[in-house]
């Protein structure tokens, strides 16, 4: 039995709830989950139909991106997810989807404004939107580059990956992450449900306010803060 | 066989409607269902997916919000449900969501205007929007204060919770209620969809007129009034 | 065997379709089915669930609402529904949904501009959408007068039932009509699907033109003019 | 057995996919598949179910438009289909369906713009829109003369038919295209969801930019180009 299987099956079962929770469209997407100690993560194959989908099919790939493990071409965006992996050392799993509202809100370039309770309760500040990268990085080594373009656009807002486990890459599509590739789906759907609730509310009321600082504190502690109450 | 077995199984079922009809994204609901001879409710436990409820998981309140039976932590809004049913002696069953385009107008802190005779079928007048709250009541009992932000901002526009089962709590989401948690949550649904229509109406027309008194009496009164005739 | 199954059935397999056509939210509509020789119609009875409807259910109405055959009430609309079927002889059914663009359009009390061949394909002129009522034909025999109301404003716009199946009464909701219950339940999906369609036309561009009418009169008469060629 | 079934279950397989993708209410879409070396293609019959069609029902027509084989009418656009055969010699398939939003961009009149990476992962240019034909046009041949206003529109903005496999035909509708009937298909769902995301993508910026050149070539060449790395 292949030592890997833990993670191909994590990687497996997450790819397979992106169509179920209506996130992408054909294979417009890809989850990948790791394991710290064997230095490598498990990836969908790039291209392959959801329905031909199999743990097996995972492909293994070390933290350069190197395929250890599988026949398959691992996704075309490993490279990004190889260098967050290697940079940020308390993930487990990594999506990237081009989910509709989210999309949308990359493609204007613009970050997602915290209206509401919904988007406290997952973080405390504004859904960041990443620049597009420069023409030297796009020419160059896109996806490798395309892992630093997110990583600095966090810390020229002053955020740490623990911060906000969701980004827009401008003119792109968004990424995610979390503890688990089982957290970094739910990422995903939160992060699509808060950009069409923000493209919502923006229709309704032009100058709609950000949430205030009381109830972004209130609602994000009381499910994240050390006295938190949500859940069991 | 407990004898809270009977709300337990209504609040089961009421639950389970919220992902049927799409008004619930992972957990983000909750509803109760109270007996008033009990002097108890039951109501979904904190953050349990859907998928692993079951009546005997719902958990037994008392109206000052003490669990009263129940392993389980019960949802993290409890103590709203327990102000409410404390003051308002006539409701049954109470429901909380993020649905979409009700949570869009929250975060809008608007009312939304009646505009059509599927919103006069069910109240007389706009879905309140409750203001958000002083940073007092959000750093003190906040959830207990919630309940006190509800029935203050009906007050305020001189309702009572007879004359409209539905609010919106501002930069928050909708609360509604009901004789029975069935039919709160057929509120619910009924409110997410006035919600949509009213947002396409000032999409279609932005000066959208209130619908006229004579409508508004006539489509509420044929379904509630002394001489209604909807229904069996 | 009764001599009204086969309207019994015919109604009951029409109303059976809004909700698998996302045309309806709970007990929001209704259709009916005539019978000319026998001079009654079989309609929904009111406020009944879709999932608890059966043929035998259909309540028998003659052309003044007289309740010929059946137990439950039938459908608070359907004096509107008898005022329809005693002036326009060649309908053989009838529904009223509050879809939600085309009740939005009604909303918003305008006509549904033609803008495509979607919309030529099934009628050459706007969709018309009559004025909100008199208070007078209001507080009258309401779902009679509403009848009327439609009637009047196909007039007052120089139209025949047949130019147009489908109107918006304003402030309110959907009718349409045809041939058959089966033919006026297809009036109401595609009047859903040409108000979505408007409406995102008007959004992409505030000034989009009406579709030309040498482009009108293609489209509707290769379906419907002596020369049709579509269908077989 | 019929030497034409290769391609009678290639337009059949094509054609169920579309109520699957959500393209098409009722009947309003169609796709072909083309066999070179005979010389024909098959084609959905005009205006049947799609649950009543069947690999058999496929209309086999030369490239003229005359029915080779089958009882049945062909689709309408049976004209267009064949010019576009006839001229464009490495197509395999065809589709024509009225999707929402690409519906409301061709009602619009506007070539869909290139905003991000989901769009040039497909092709490198905005999706053109062909102006509405002159009536002369429409009065003669129609489905024919619509093949030319394809072409035309193409050759007007310097484009081939393999730069772009999907266009606009103003105030009517999408037609895609591709090397097999099932990729057409799949040309189809991408034209919907880069329509609805530039919809969005206005909506939420009025101005915002098109995609700038180095993503467009990168994202595009990443899939298609000689060094493609996409896929398996």
């Amino acid at each position: 039995m292949s030592k890997y299987k833990h993670i191909q099956e994590a990687a497996y079962e997450a790819n397979m709830q992106l169509p179920k929770l209506g996130l992408v469209l054909f294979t417009f997407g890809n989850v990948s989950a790791v394991d710290r100690e064997l230095g490598v993560f498990a990836i969908k194959p790039s291209g392959v139909p959801y329905d031909d989908l199999s743990p097996d099919k995972m492909v293994i790939v070390d933290l350069d991106g190197k395929t250890v493990k599988g026949k398959l071409r691992p996704s075309s965006d490993t490279l990004t997810h190889a260098v967050l992996y290697k940079h940020w050392e308390h993930i487990g799993g990594i999506v990237h989807t081009h989910s509709t509202y989210a999309t949308a809100w990359a493609h204007a370039q613009r970050d997602i404004p915290i209206f509401g309770t919904t988007h406290a309760d997952h973080c405390t500040v504004d859904i960041p939107c990443a620049p597009p990268m420069d023409d030297t990085m796009i020419e160059g080594d896109y996806e490798y580059q395309t892992g630093f373009q997110i990583m600095n656009a966090l810390q020229a807002k002053g955020l740490t990956y623990q911060d906000v486990e969701m980004i827009l890459v401008g003119n792109h599509a968004p990424f995610t992450w979390g503890k688990t590739a089982e957290k970094a789906v739910y990422n995903s759907a939160v992060l699509e449900t808060i950009a069409q609730m923000a493209y919502l509310t923006e229709q309704i009321r032009k100058d709609a306010p950000r949430l205030k600082d009381s109830l972004i504190k209130k609602h994000y502690e009381r499910k994240h803060g050390p006295n938190s109450y949500y859940g069991q």
